[in-house]
């Protein structure tokens, strides 16, 4: 048999040395094969956690001229040498008007991270910070590795926390059903991650404090039209992108119902930061579960996947959309959230008050 | 409070005395409530196996006038005082157009059920019995109490296994969502329940068995407007049933592709052998993912779910309509099936032939 014959490997989407023998995983490993292949991000082994700092600032008045200044004077402290490994910036309008933009870093070692936020993380939610029309906030989610997982349609192009892995698996077995982000995440191996405890909100000064209970759950999920020729852009753009919007819309505004804390509709921006073709969502759930019904059988959410569906057959091969999510489940002691100087509505705060 | 004023009880599907500290449903036990009630029937604690014998006869020309007298004596049969703790009659017309009439015999206790069969059951798939025209046959289930789940819309009217229960719970908790089922089951507490090894076709003559693989999964899943007044049914009629029955003819011609090892969509038969306003599909499947998966992902199920919730959300508290379906994930040792002089085509046969 020529290499060019072999079948695909395929493998676990959880790596090696976090394989439990004793998960269960909803097809037996080895017998299940999804209709196309998926691919998660690899990080080294001596990973044993990582750091997700969104760092925030919201304008009152999108041309605030002091966003310029803050927003070039972040990217600076970002770019530093014992700066993040990996970093992206995005933009989005919430329901109360604000124009808020997210620089989202990442680490894979939580001291170098606490070494750079004493310098210039802290700074950002300092309670001298925020002056009229501005607000800022750090959301801080640092996960063991075992409370992490990505799913990427194509194995090059790291996006989010996958910046500061050093590639990718090979295609993964745990892709396509429903269920499948549970059979992805290693700690789901023993634990069903339900919520647990309270959730608690320090106030002092304009300085406001959130931590959520334990196993609230983090979803970033994100698509790039960079590379779409004019056919499936349009295709995209017609038939994928309203429907997705319609779909983040209906969780800003009743995700409250059902068990969604947040949710931001985000453009990723460049360099000059102007917006750029990769588009994500981020929200912040009650649970896993709480996503996992939402996605399995809401209707804007099931409205999205159809759409989603009809591009990948659609163009089958010759698709250039790329997609990818990460889902996160921390400890209690694993985020946590500062608002200073920000609307009620803003974050997970709104979920708390 | 008073009584009208406390809270509905909620329990698990799963009697207290199966329940397993150590599962891990969905949602934490205690959290959460299904939007409308459910629930499950309950076996007595000293139950701890169930029988369900499918005792089926086919033939090519509806009209055959033996297949009055070979109904008549099974039901003559089947009323003994030593027959089952409870039975019903079925008929659909197959794939082949073979009119196929199954009586299906429910017991508590598969010594008794032995008995009975060595007398009764026996001779129905005998090898002289069939004859030309005629085909004979026994799929027969006997799974532990732990691999059988059950759900009602109503607290009322026991079918299927059910009428050798005692009675019902109340509301149960682990319903509404996919994956509910796996959550009722006891012995998914701790057992993926994964199909496992191979299925054995022995023939001897006429007679065809089957012993299919470990963790076959059957479900009989049924449906009753025989309380509906005049608008309710015909809503029923015109909008459900044709999508359900859309659903079944799915299963039939193309749901080998997806693990449905057999469909029957079948009509209660009363006293007289005429049918009922009452329906079910049973089906065969490879394993209980699959069956998850059609259920949660593909559309032909998920018009059946929608017509549904169209006619449960429409009527509300006025519906007369009545649902429920029992899963059995029986291990190899737990089930068996004797074709006579059946086609080849015939319940599981087409499968493992």
């Amino acid at each position: 048999m020529s290499t060019a014959e072999q079948p695909p490997s395929i493998e676990s989407a959880i790596p090696p040395h976090l394989l439990d023998p004793a998960r269960r995983p909803k097809h037996r490993p080895g017998t299940y094969t999804p209709p196309y292949p998926s691919f998660s991000a690899r990080f080294d082994q001596k990973v044993t956690a990582v750091v997700m700092a969104y760092l925030g600032v919201q304008a009152r008045d999108p041309s605030d001229p002091r966003l310029v200044g803050e927003l070039g004077a972040l990217r600076e402290a970002l770019a530093r040498e014992d700066g993040p490994v990996s970093w992206d910036r995005a933009a989005y309008t919430d329901a109360e008007g604000y124009y808020t933009v997210i620089s989202i870093a990442y680490w894979d070692d939580p001291a170098a991270f606490r070494e750079w936020n004493r310098a210039h993380g802290e700074p950002w939610i300092a309670p001298g910070h925020p002056t009229e029309g501005l607000g800022f906030f750090l959301e801080l989610v640092l996960p063991s590795i075992e409370r992490v997982e990505t799913v990427f349609s194509a194995p090059e192009r790291p996006e989010g926390v996958a910046g500061t892995a050093y590639g990718f698996s090979g295609t993964i077995e745990e892709h396509f059903y429903w269920g499948s982000a549970r059979d992805r995440l290693p700690a789901a191996q023993r634990d069903p991650l339900w919520a647990d405890g309270d959730s608690t909100l320090t106030e002092t000064g304009p300085v406001r404090s959130v931590v959520l209970h334990r196993n609230a759950c983090l979803i970033r999920s994100g698509q790039d039209i960079t590379e779409t020729g004019p056919t499936e852009r349009e295709f995209y753009l017609a038939e994928v992108e309203p429907v997705l919007r319609e779909g983040m819309d209906f969780l800003v505004a009743e995700g409250a119902t059902i068990g969604c804390l947040d949710n931001r509709y985000m453009t990723v921006l460049d360099e000059a930061d102007a917006p750029t073709d990769r588009t994500f969502g981020m929200s912040w759930w009650r649970e896993l579960s709480a996503l996992e019904e939402w996605a399995a059988s809401h209707p804007s959410h099931l409205r999205i996947y159809g759409a989603g569906m009809r591009h990948l057959s659609g163009f089958g091969g010759d698709t250039r959309l790329r997609l990818y999510h990460e889902v996160t489940v921390p400890s209690g002691a694993e985020q946590r959230f500062v608002y200073a100087g920000c609307h009620d509505r803003t974050g997970v705060l709104k979920a708390v008050r």
